[in-house]
């Protein structure tokens, strides 16, 4: 298959990364809204401006979109697809099903195939969300984050006066997911759910009470965790949390039996230490079922609930039964 | 769905059970070999001998097979797939590619829709190793049973002179699971994996010791383990070792960044107080799906690498999109 990225942040790097490790992809170009001659890709990539596209139109299997969902892909992602087979990480919740029908009514028109919403929350927990819940209806689940950099708690601190950089840590709570483990079933408020861990580093002469008050106190953010403020150095915000970790837990108990007498536990979890890689590496899997689901005239808007897993691994249908099964 | 369940033994009545469970499925009937008035259902179901079978044919969308894969299912599911829309659990992994064959041909020739090896190995262990394996390609996975009854191995004990009752538990080490999660990529051999405990009754005026040493050094079940063997009175038996517990773990781990910088660890888990009635709820989500393909006319055989997702699931695609990706 031949994939090209378009937008070149942390998660396009990731895709060309990931591309390399897939033997059956190739990577045709990157295409980006920046000067191409600013782009430096790590392989020997052509650098396209995303005002070429259409040229390579018949060069092009899948596009990766690589925007942000805020304000990129409700737009990119449908008007890409009038063009392309797509793949994105759209990750706005709430917002995934107007994003649906509006992807939807773009890719079955032109005849392309667009999946969205891949990566891993939405996508790998979503998938052992539907998974668990089939299988045991009598059940709940929880989903916990972490531990891992929130990039947009880590803007928000920045944004506070006297505050020169910022990372900030979503921290499960273990009391928390021993709770859940054990079947309890607990119902469990925010604050018991998850930490924030916060590093900030902080102008010459700032009010340090100040800003751990306006951190602890800012809706929606903080003001519902318990929260924690280290002020650091620059030089070790560098050294010690450079990185862009995150991972995360999905737990569903539930019972069975003729009085519900047996309880289970299924659980999923991830260990990521780089968030966007990751993410980069999903979307490549995903890029070769839309692939396969376009060869099959298989089009429209499609979230991973819909492609037979299969169709994600390079391995035939009788090579995945004979090793995997 | 309107379901019937086709033999009753431990996993027949978990089907019955999970049945219950289902929003949009009925229970038909129990297909039996025995007499059936011999068979006792948890609810007011009723039982018919297997030799009646056809005269429902049209009354049944899908028939769950609740036989042994040792001999009942290799000659079962390609029979009954002639008739009949088939889920079976069969699960000796490497006879799996013959046994998809001559149902594959039974079902596409008939019109049929038949799912085999559903359950949790092969099944949703399946399942993770194929979508971890698909997400980062270069790594390595691990499979760990347990902690849990093992039947085979019970049985292997019983079978000893002097013995009257036993039960073996499959336990995973510690040690080995955490320098699996670690992403060390261990090589393991089969001791440093699992060890055996077994809990057995004797006879009275049995030699321990003799039984004790037939146990440790039997080939293929015990002498490639670590063992320890536990005598204890049928009274301890019957109240500490009369459930079916099971589970297990499939970890992989892998690298991902143009310089393979990044670690990354992708667990999945199961802990099981019923084994066969975990594996019966996973039938019954499988027959869902079947009921669902054999209606679009998509007929042959399937594994659960073949099946959407969201096919597992009462709930239409609009509502899973909106409630769980």
């Amino acid at each position: 298959m031949r994939i090209a990225i378009y937008g070149y942040g942390n998660l396009g790097r990731g895709v060309e990364c990931a591309v390399r490790q897939a033997p059956d992809a190739t990577l045709v170009g990157i295409f980006t809204r920046r000067s191409p001659a600013s782009v430096h890709p790590y392989g020997d990539i052509p650098v396209y401006h995303i005002d070429e596209l259409l040229k390579y139109k018949d060069a092009i299997d899948v596009l990766i979109l690589c925007g942000g969902s805020a304000t990129d892909l409700p737009e990119m992602t449908p008007a890409l697809a009038t063009d392309f087979n797509v793949v994105d990480s759209f990750d706005t919740h709430a917002a995934i099903p107007a994003h649906f029908d509006r992807v939807q009514a773009a890719a079955a028109a032109s005849g392309h195939t667009a999946l969205i919403s891949a990566g891993w929350d939405p996508g790998m927990f979503s998938l052992n969300r539907l998974y668990a819940s089939a299988i045991l209806p009598d059940g709940k689940d929880y989903t916990f984050w972490g531990r891992g950099v929130s990039q947009g708690h880590s803007d928000a601190i920045r944004r506070i006066d006297g505050v020169k950089d910022a990372r900030q840590y979503t921290v499960p709570i273990d009391s928390a997911l021993e709770a859940v483990r054990s079947g309890e079933n607990p119902e469990l408020t925010t604050r018991q759910k998850h930490l924030r861990e916060c590093y900030v580093v902080a102008e010459e002469g700032a009010d340090l009470a100040r800003i751990e008050q306006e951190i602890k106190t800012m809706p929606n953010y903080f003001a519902d965790y318990d929260t924690s403020v280290t002020f650091i150095t620059e030089e070790e915000l560098r050294r010690d949390h450079s990185g862009i970790p995150h991972g995360g837990f999905v737990i569903r108990t539930g019972r069975t039996g003729w009085e519900g007498e047996h309880k289970h536990a299924i659980e999923y979890s991830l260990k990521l230490d780089s968030n966007p890689e990751f993410t980069a590496s999903v979307l490549v899997a995903y890029a070769r079922a839309v692939c396969r689901l376009a060869q099959k005239g298989d089009y429209g808007c499609k979230t991973v609930f819909d492609v037979p897993p299969a169709l994600l691994s390079p391995l035939s249908a009788e090579e995945l039964r004979a090793t995997m099964l």
